[in-house]
């Protein structure tokens, strides 16, 4: 097994030639090239070549899937954006702020066909298997943020609605970027599908830590405002659990903080939010569902037919994304 | 060979079960399903299936791909509609009015996978093919939309960039249509391709009609009103034409008339510009350039491997296409 840099180099010389075949073409690439451009951690292709190292295939014939699977990440970025009225990712003006609605659109539909092509670019004996992957997943993580979009005007969404969200979301790429790495090595279908569960569940847990980091998280390190799901009002894990979990006066008072929306009273927003869930021991309760999660992802590895030592790689990794910054 | 109505029921038959696995799903599909009961002459699938039967290939194993052509076009129409502020569709509310803009988005983007499923429904052997046709022309025809958006803030198009977008914007998917069913039907590469060029240059040709039915149609057959092109100042191939041709006095005369949106000059205007396509025998010169787009698509047809009876039922079918209906 490589070292998690030395795939995250392979994914950087890749999206280079990828990004300087994008030069000198019409305008419409260049929202492409430029939120490609805005970074990130590139940890779902990581993970696709990770895939292919496992068993024991050929990292360089994944890496143009791998990207393709970073690629596909970005559109969902930028359509989102777009639905979400986001004025910045990562620091820096959003596509559709930088440039208009339609170019984001568009961009991110051309986006979408080079995703297809890039991960499609494979060995032909492997395509089947990497389009039925990735098509269900495509659909799924449509499925997710139409949820998304939905819970946002809903007062009735249940934890278990919560959960099937960020699954469709953001877990089920997780779990296809692994997937697809271990088909482009010949994994057998067992092995395929139990590496795919390891990171469905790794990627529930992180979603789950997401939330967690945002109203416990250390802000130096995490780089965000600390609370900002809470002013923003946003149906998180913590909050769902909380409304779930509140007696009548702690939930009488959680509702009037929901509809307080006064930029002059955000300090005492999160601080009286976030004494409600020490109250309700909201952080316990996450890092129990973070930790069953965790424990899920664990026993697929188990299950799986790879050395030893590959599943303690496997594991080191997982600890590593789950390591408490809070 | 079947009739195209035979075509077209196969087609409507695959499309009723389409329709079938959306119901009850989340709304996500509801505008889906809305766009593709608006209708349509269902022509991009029906080449499919004549493709297909053109080569003595089973159409039961293309329809699916067949499908997935139509599906991606009505893609590309619900995506098109937001970036022109289109109010109507077939007579009926575009997706994003019924709904709204963000509904008109995402429904979009999971109808591009559904689209990229259907296509790549079809036997493995062909999918490398399917696949490589497939994303390319998709490429292209988001191109195209994007020079077509550019084209309306730009007063220097010329006839020849006109020519490339509807290339891009409609005749590269006829063709793509037709090499798809060819593919699927294993014919010849060399074969394939020529089918292509005829879809392609006879897409040429009837975009230009299109153009010309606009002002020379008869409006009863035609379904439009007449001259919505040049209320709307389009640059269609007769605007460009004549912007081209005219002397100094006409293009003084079209410039000023181009300046004129005033809802009750509505009918002098039209009068007026199709008087100066008149003097400068614009619907000729259209006329012209149709014919050798469908001269080089009936050489293309020539050039193929098959019988003659073959090649004299494509050209029935292009001579009906070509039609004057003015």
């Amino acid at each position: 097994m490589r070292s998690i840099e030395e795939y995250h180099h392979l994914v950087n010389e890749e999206l280079k030639s990828f990004q300087s075949s994008l030069v000198n073409k019409m305008s419409l690439y260049d929202p492409v090239s430029y939120i490609l451009k805005l970074g990130g951690k590139r940890m779902r292709p990581i993970l696709t070549l990770m895939a292919t190292d496992l068993f024991d295939g050929n990292v360089q014939d994944s890496v143009k899937s791998a990207l393709g699977i970073e690629v596909f990440h970005n559109f969902t970025l930028l359509h989102d954006d777009i639905m979400d009225n986001a004025p910045l990712r990562r620091g820096k003006d959003t596509v559709h702020e930088k440039w208009n609605v339609n170019a984001a659109i568009l961009s991110g539909d051309v986006m979408f066909v080079q995703a297809f092509t890039l991960v499609t670019s494979c060995k032909t004996e492997y395509l089947r298997a990497v389009i039925d992957i990735f098509n269900v997943t495509a659909i799924e993580v449509c499925e997710g943020q139409q949820l998304d979009m939905d819970f946002e005007s809903r007062e009735d969404v249940s934890l278990e609605e919560y959960l099937e969200m960020i699954r469709l979301k953001t877990s089920v790429l997780v779990g296809c970027s692994l997937e697809l790495g271990a088909v482009l090595a010949n994994a057998s279908k067992q092995d395929s599908r139990f590496l795919y569960d390891f990171g469905m569940n790794l990627g529930m847990a992180f979603q789950i830590k997401d939330d967690l980091l945002d109203v416990f998280g250390d802000a130096a390190l995490f780089g965000k405002q600390v609370g900002g799901d809470i002013l923003a009002n946003k149906k998180t894990f913590l909050l769902l659990k909380a409304l779930q979990d509140a007696n009548p006066e702690q939930l009488k008072e959680l509702k009037i903080w929901l509809k307080i929306n006064d930029s002059e009273r955000s300090e005492e927003k999160v601080i009286a939010v976030t004494r409600i869930f020490n109250e309700l021991k909201i952080r316990e309760k996450a890092d129990e569902i973070m930790e069953s999660y965790y424990k899920k992802s664990i026993a697929a590895l188990e299950q799986m037919n790879i050395d030893l030592s590959k599943k303690d790689y496997l594991k080191g990794f997982a600890d590593s994304l789950m390591e408490r910054t809070y």
